[in-house]
């Protein structure tokens, strides 16, 4: 079976258009600010999609734009004024920022209640602690996945492969609340393979073009491919799993692209809304 | 192999000792306070014996004594005046408060430079994302004690039975941040021996008398108990780990009492002496 993120998203933010229909209706503009520090071209692309998509759902979205030489005291002026701002319920800081500027220092004065990418300390300690505030987009996006395929994932053995801050870190405290056993495998780690075949979810996040075969895949699993890697050389993007290898073996399988790419945005608005409903205090 | 948490934790304390006289040369006299909330009597004994430990190492300590019906604010503005004050380099708030109090609301108060359990939010974050602040007393306690046997425990496979707040949780973060692959298990977790028994490290603190027995250690593996559990009727304590059973099987083990417990209040102490230095910026 093959997971399809792209329908499952395409159904998701339906859903989300109803919600933010319902908050106009309340006399409520749900808003998100998309700080764009510095002329990363690829960042330019990702906030440009966040804010057509912003448009689609019905959020209203501000984007603002610096050039590489902003200044520290101009970029946190900016969050202080969009925190303080009632009609601003979510704020997106996009990375990387200009090579000057620590990301992590930034982001962290952003409000914790406006902190739509749940990337704050005070968020992500809530989030370790069982009581989230707000779900980093992408492992809130592949548990509605898992989700689409196993109601209840409670007890299911999950391994995640990959330790990063804003996917491998998060999504093992969102499998750990959900009740799974959840295991952590990372480039450090020894006999990979052996260790992902146990799994009932198997989840690849370590940005390794097709790192994932069947070898390290028990039959009837559920694996969720969150890697998107350029190959060289061409425009073809494939994931951390070698899709047409694991296919045969996996129960159910997302490919690459149309997984969880679609989701992570998705979700981005679902906090946005989130965000804008917590603030109305409905 | 039998772990003797006894007397690592007193070559410990030596050391401590050592840091805080070094202190004192400075002209920095290392403190911390000590709130007790509430009239528990177990928390009464705990602060009693903080207080003795602290005296011992060279750290002035003192009390906060509160009665049941102690309102929240004068237990907030306490907490603000010794985040003020210059002198008080960490603060712990005894836990439990008092039933009408909620622990979480309180502890969050305290400035995370000298939160020395490590519970506030922020630290949590910052344990979570790979850069700790203050790591928790028994997960810094237990890393001691693994490598007093093993130096390098990176790519090692570490299984943490439990996900509580003080001990599995930060356990697993702090394990992963060095390098362990880390699965975390819990009472809904299935097939929780065989998935035990796959570790070369296995830690147990999941607070049940002596569930762990040999057909959850794989020969040679380091077995960690952090529990502790007091027999019904009866003076004994009791971990988590059948130890006359596990111990034939094991590399190495720590007993209860006498393994886990001492580098708990230790590492209380080696915290507190952390905010100190870091304080003096030395």
């Amino acid at each position: 079976m093959i997971i399809d993120g792209k329908k499952i998203a395409a159904e998701f933010r339906e859903r989300l258009k109803e919600r933010a229909t319902s908050l106009k209706r309340r006399g409520i503009e749900p808003s998100i600010a998309l700080i764009n520090a510095g002329n990363d071209p690829a960042s330019a692309i990702y906030v440009s999609n966040k804010q057509k998509l912003a448009a689609e759902i019905g959020i209203a979205s501000t984007v603002y734009k610096f050039d590489d030489d902003v200044k520290g005291n101009e970029l946190a002026n900016l969050i202080k004024k969009l925190n303080a701002d009632k009609n601003v319920h979510a704020i997106l800081l996009q990375s990387p920022l200009p090579k000057n500027l620590r990301f992590s220092e930034f982001v962290n004065l952003i409000d914790p209640n406006k902190d739509v990418d749940g990337l704050t300390l005070v968020n992500q300690g809530k989030l370790f602690a069982g009581e989230p505030n707000v779900i980093p987009c992408t492992p809130f996006g592949v548990l509605h996945l898992l989700q689409t395929v196993r109601e209840d994932i409670s007890g299911a053995y999950a391994v995640v492969l990959g330790r990063s801050l804003i996917v491998g870190r998060p999504l093992a405290q969102l499998l750990l609340n959900n009740n799974c056993t959840v295991a952590i495998a990372h480039s450090r780690s020894k006999n990979v393979p052996e260790i992902c075949k146990t799994a009932d979810i198997l989840i690849a996040a370590v940005g390794k073009p097709r790192l994932v075969g069947k070898e390290f895949v028990k039959p009837g699993a559920i694996v969720i491919d969150v890697g998107i890697n350029r190959i060289l050389g061409s425009k073809k993007i494939v994931g951390d799993v070698n899709f047409d290898e694991v296919r045969e073996v996996a129960g159910a399988i997302t490919p690459v692209p149309g997984g969880v790419g679609p989701m992570t945005v998705a979700y981005l608005m679902s906090n946005a809304l989130d965000l804008a409903y917590r603030h109305a205090g409905i």
